[in-house]
């Protein structure tokens, strides 16, 4: 793989996962969507499939991996970290780009997001649909709770490995969506599982500069949790790795 | 793979993606059904395996396309357009017949769609069962919507194609179904996600033809959205894909 | 395979099937349980993934069929009939020890089943546990609804067989679970999909005797619709894909 | 397979399994998370998805058996116990670090599980985060619904074998994983499905000792059930499986 193909992949990859991801956030949470309020189940499958979006598509070009934790944790299970800067580089442009695409996508549904005429309804926080918000602000807790989710992320993908090359298989992208849908399910409950600082910072620096009606703070004072505890999380994960198997 | 068997695999294939289909916003949409007011999550997964009926269905005659935006796209990638005719001639029966097919399924309740005598409920409008209508009504924005989730749908599918053959392998197949779950969970709530001109146009002509009691407008002024967008995704997502891999 | 192999596959697979899918009714229906009222997603992949374990268990001994439907479909299709008969066989039998073992597992929830001191709430009828009810009660339109939606699982099975030989590879197993999990999701609102006679008919005749305070009425006067629908839809599945494939 | 590879392997592919499972349970019940109450869907998907990881992780050290229903099962279909007690030993640390870990994911939750000043609610009991309680205590129904539910589980995982090594095909461990939500689904509306003895066994442990406010009782008097149910199942999966098959 050139270096092209890598950032090229990474980039439209992780396009694809922001524009899943952050796109069922807009579906479930803004007021004219048909999918408005139908629940976690959603946002959880709706993630976890645009990582198979993802990862699938960027495979022939970079394998997809789409998330700094995964190329770190690859990066200290191997020792080769020539490449990492690449992957990183496609990985934060791909982000951006897909957080552009989920706004014009729901470009009707973020300009109608005004106090509503007739029910006097309040207009709809727009941070949640871009980035990561806690439920109970606590950096140590927040930060613990990124590391261990991201663990539960990278060292199964690392297991993965033993027996299929990620990427090329069509079963293991299939499990390894699965198994985000799982993480988000299960341990999305406190801060809503950023597991990838470039899936959480991307979108908030889009945020920060689109033209939302009311679209609220973009909250930088907690942005620094969603990037180091995944960062984290993912050297653990390749440490345990390499320490277990 | 003959001309004939092209045509009779994207009838039945078609045919059965649109049963599932329309037959899902059927479910949760009237009043006698059992799964009425199931939610978004049923809308989204009954679509999914639509596609996984449909395609697996039609894979051993004609690949299994079902969508004219997919045939497009493969054309624009392949530069091989001499049988698109047979594939989308094959699509909008399809469609026509899946969508008559639901309103046999669901005969009773179609009929039994007059005010409700103790309730005084109002009866439903039923165009939503059969074809797209937007949440918010904005040709432009409408339009955006449906080419980029198109994109969404048609460049992994194309990818997928550089590791496996299309519609050959079963999870080929599964993995196209969840992803078109997934562009349901994530990029549906704007406009209801036609994706494909012939999902939409199929079961719009059924629906100005049927005798349905109280059915309302067939909203034949939105009908070409739902069309052109989605040929626009297909078109780009050729485009992108030779240029990018 | 022996017959024997056949009778026990049979009885053991559609046993697990009917104690999955009589078990979810169960689950949703019943007052005491922790998943009560938890909706039709649950019903729906409730009764998918008992088509996935039965199956699969099956697979070696029998092949998994589980329902005279498809049993017929293949008849029909490959002019084999002689041992029809014993699929049959197995098929009943198992349908009734799996209704049986789903009495057994919620049986503390079933002697529960009484008004209730508190809240004077009624006990809930169980007949809807067991056997199929439709929501609109109408013979032809729930026959014709029987019919078109065991064509839609019984054309895809057959057509995934021209590939993969049927229950050998477990990618098919679970493309035909999630299958089911759509016709549940799309096409189960009129009468609540029995799309399998066995699965009707052997549960009934295990309500019939089963001493549960307040059963409800076992409603034999419906019971020839879910057998006679599907079994004509396993011949109209069979003779379709005779004449397309 | 080393003693010392089985047994790492197990500690961690069970660790993550209820990291999964508690997780999901605390994300549903506790008050301070984004998935609060959002249904039986959640819990069944989020537990089967904590499989996936578990077994998949798992898979390369030790076969990811992570059950000592499942490992008495194959136990009893081989006839060889010598390594059992290194699959126990590890299954139930791993279940007490699994627990351990998801009260750290959910630390500020649980800090906060004191009555909400503001509405006067009340704290949530916090032990079926952890461990399982019946939903009507009857020892006999509740022995004999973890029984049944426990062959379903261990039946077909031994039937699986029959063509497939469990744990070196991904689909086999998503095919159980899949297998474990419909279980959920179907059969854990009585007792919530221990089907594990460490699932429950470990946590309950560790929520005896963990300083959580409000806790609640941990409820020793029910912990033998879900440990001799599904031992009891697991016996009786591979008594039937060495006679049926």
């Amino acid at each position: 793989m050139s270096n092209g193909d890598i950032f090229v992949g990474e980039v439209i990859g992780t396009a694809i996962l922001i524009l899943f991801g952050a796109g069922v956030c807009a579906a479930v949470t803004l007021r004219h969507s048909k999918a408005r309020a139908s629940g976690w189940v959603v946002i959880a499958f709706g993630w976890g499939f645009g990582v198979l979006a993802g990862a699938y598509t960027a495979a022939p070009l970079s394998g997809g991996q789409l998330n700094p934790a995964v190329t770190i944790g690859i990066a200290v299970d191997t020792g080769k970290w020539g490449r990492v800067w690449v992957y990183l580089l496609g990985q934060l442009v791909g982000a951006i780009l897909g957080a552009v695409l989920t706004y014009l996508v729901y470009l009707a549904q973020f300009q109608a997001n005004v106090p509503d005429e007739e029910s006097g309804e309040e207009p709809t926080p727009t941070l949640g649909i871009f980035s990561t918000i806690p439920e109970i602000r606590n950096p140590v807790a927040n930060l613990v709770t990124e590391i261990i989710a991201t663990i539960a992320l990278v060292l199964p993908i690392l297991a993965f490995g033993l027996t299929k090359g990620l990427g090329e298989s069509g079963t293991t992208v299939l499990i390894v969506s699965l198994l985000v849908v799982g993480i988000g399910l299960s341990l999305g409950g406190p801060t809503g599982y950023a597991i990838n600082p470039t899936r959480d910072l991307g979108p908030r620096i889009v945020h920060t500069f689109l033209p939302i009606p009311n679209k609220g703070t973009s909250d930088w004072g907690y942005a620094w949790i969603p990037v180091v505890g995944p960062l984290i999380g993912g050297v653990l994960a390749g440490l345990i790795y390499n320490a277990a198997f």
